[in-house]
């Protein structure tokens, strides 16, 4: 299989971090999508991904699947090993529950930030900005990270005692507000220490 | 099981339908949350679902979970028939992905303009709004749309030749958009066929 990404941007690692946890990585050839010139918004990326967004896995049959959940999903089901979005009902329902919070409360608030109240990739990709918007995200995800300081006072992991896809979004969320030169607050002190355990798994030093 | 939510609101008819079509309506206690007066912000509520949104289930184990997908997706493990969220690896991950741009390029974007650039909810509860943005958000879902009639040129749903969690979220997002005073071009002439053909089913016309 193959997926069209550009290393070290954020949608790109979840997926990333995902195939490591598989042991997988070996399995897929990623081709660089050249992200800085406008390709995604070419009519031969649109064929691939009309959402306009990096990473997009390409099947052995041919098949396009983007968005970075179910690019997880399909990653977590075919290969063996740990499983990263659960097994009962309720483990999948609770594990979905909080990537989706980790996405909405923080991954996508610190996004909408860097794109709209900051330079983002700059003026030729930056085509609409509404700075309000950013600056009101950036608290937005503030918050967010307050909210998962308190669920982590009381667990190892997001979603309980195992490592899984919402831990991945809020690490590549974390990442991005980095970038985006958003600091996350010494006090979060649960979440540093997350943080910490998060990056020494060999999945993520890779 | 109790699902806290307020009939007809688009996010709880998302989950009264997968319920419907699992044939489990009759499993769950339905609570009514006074949203209009804000018991969605109360310490209650938000013991239930920090993010302060409607439904929520209640397993009967205590566990509460939040967000339409995840929820979902435990109604589908849970109770037997038809699978919403697909079988194999493919099925899940392109079930995954057409849900995912249901809601990021149709329904959440309607929500933005119905919270953003019309009265919403009132003044009480839309206490943040952003003019701009709401307008830029509702072209955005008619962009969306103009995707899925292309989509819905050559298959039956949007995930293929069966009735999914995709299908839910859009025929949602249609019918918010329709509250909220947004036409549908009457040109997306397969977005048409096929809302005619959700509108039909047992599940949707309860």
């Amino acid at each position: 299989m193959k997926i069209y990404d550009v290393a070290n941007f954020p949608n790109p690692l979840r997926v990333r971090i995902a195939l490591a946890e598989k042991n997988a990585t070996s399995h897929v050839t990623f081709i660089p999508v050249d992200l800085m010139n406008g390709e995604h918004r070419t009519d031969a990326f649109l064929a691939k991904n009309p959402a306009a967004s990096v990473p997009v896995l390409e099947l052995e049959d041919g098949t396009f699947i983007s968005e970075c959940t179910a690019i997880t999903e399909y990653i977590d089901q075919h290969f063996s090993g740990p499983s990263l979005t659960g097994e009962t009902a309720k483990e999948r329902a609770i594990i979905n529950m909080q990537q989706k919070r980790a996405e909405s409360m923080v991954l996508d608030c610190v996004a909408a930030y860097f794109h709209h109240a900051t330079d983002g990739l700059g003026p030729a990709l930056e085509t609409y900005q509404n700075n309000e918007w950013g600056q009101k995200q950036k608290e937005k995800s503030l918050n967010g990270l307050a909210y998962f300081n308190t669920v982590l006072s009381s667990s190892t992991f997001l979603a309980g005692e195992t490592f899984t896809i919402a831990d991945i979004t809020l690490y590549a969320g974390i990442g991005f507000a980095g970038f985006a030169q958003i600091e996350i607050p010494a006090e979060l002190t649960h979440v540093h220490r997350w943080l910490t355990l998060v990056a020494e798994r060999p999945s993520v030093k890779q």
